[in-house]
């Protein structure tokens, strides 16, 4: 299974009244953790629009919060592939706080899209060779 | 069914460089959403907090992307309460553009908490008998 | 002077774990401020991007913080056009909150750039007209 | 001069739909650049707040725009301590992009406020001394 950890600490414009991390914020962590997950792999999520011309808008976001955030703690973003298709990918997505508790797990289901002609496509080749590698190393 | 409709406006600042709302952005559009609809029924959530001492964190959100929403489009939210137990309120929401098509749809699901203890609880009765009075006038 | 008003609510998403508006998010009330203004003038900030070619990249932005801003206060925001001239436009804006006192004031500094060549263009004589227009509507 | 540097990444999220970091974002890195700066110093932010019943709200904010910042761009958030006071602290920051180019420069002015109270109070003791022999240090 293909995943990649970052962290991220908690900011004090993330955080809420309630004092944690704001629930409309968790979104933006998994995009940096896929955003890493594929820069670890070796294609920049910039590349794919720049160089392949080619978008991954998001079509669906489900998540369950577990434990709150807190402000300042380090946060550990694991990313995982779970799926990777002719369509598109889906990430699963889990959030540890720094006790190594589980906070938030969910899971974001992106399309391939040709920003040219802004329709869905396959994915780019070389992308899906460098999965390919990948898989074959971790055996 | 209880629901509440409200306007917002995509601003610039939500955008992102595809030039479309980012999709971390559509729960703050969510939260909006229940707060406008709790105040339209009676109770505003700050209340709930200050003078109830209750919390409404979310347990859980879903969410399926339809359509981009596009910059300046004033979107329509509606909120619809979908479930009210014990324990917690269940949010639909559907977020419709200015052209009156479906954008965005989920559901947020969120527990009572005690702001003092920190544990769940019942629902305050006055937000209670408020959805019932509003469910009989709409028979 | 030309000046415009507009409404904004304090959401849960905005406030921090002080319980207060998060100082980073007045400069997007800054932004929805002036481009209610530029609405109410009669040219929104989407034609000069899209009709235009004309983009309003900030140059800089200066703010003072009176009184903290509160969760669920109905804020005002008045945008005051305080310079027009051939390289940009500078807004000042003001925030009061619900009890009319000030919260908060400060200044943008905007370049007009043709958004084909990137470079600093004079305004666009549409912008123009409607601000003498409406100058000479006020007397 | 006390001065402290982080690296911070573009994220899509904070990008606008002219391709570039929406310039409502800087706040926020300067707001990391500063915690990161005390933390580096011996005093986490957090400990302010929890421990010493500090607060240290914005008082104001400058900031001037020289280069847009660009998606995925790895920026250097440098953090200066300018003045410290009875009253307060003055940070200067500086962003520049990959290229070693400045993006941004600003001042934020920092009040002391004891958190039980709400008014304004002298710095901690313990934060004074760190200062001065981190000075003391760097000669």
């Amino acid at each position: 299974m293909l995943q990649h950890e970052i962290k991220k600490r908690v900011s004090y414009g993330e955080t809420d009244k309630m004092g944690y991390l704001y629930y409309g914020h968790y979104a933006h962590y998994y995009e940096i953790g896929r955003v890493e997950f594929l820069r670890n792999l070796g294609m920049t999520y910039k590349s794919l629009e720049d160089d392949y011309k080619v978008m991954l808008p998001v079509k669906s976001l489900n998540m369950r919060f577990v434990r709150a955030g807190q402000y300042d703690d380090l946060i550990t973003v694991r990313t995982i592939l779970s799926e990777y298709s002719a369509t598109g990918i889906v990430f699963k997505t889990e959030l540890y706080n720094e006790a190594g508790k589980i906070m938030n797990a969910g899971e974001v289901r992106l399309a391939f899209v040709d920003s040219e002609t802004m329709r869905g496509c396959p994915p780019p080749q070389d992308l899906s060779d460098l999965i390919e590698n990948r898989k074959k190393i971790l055996g």
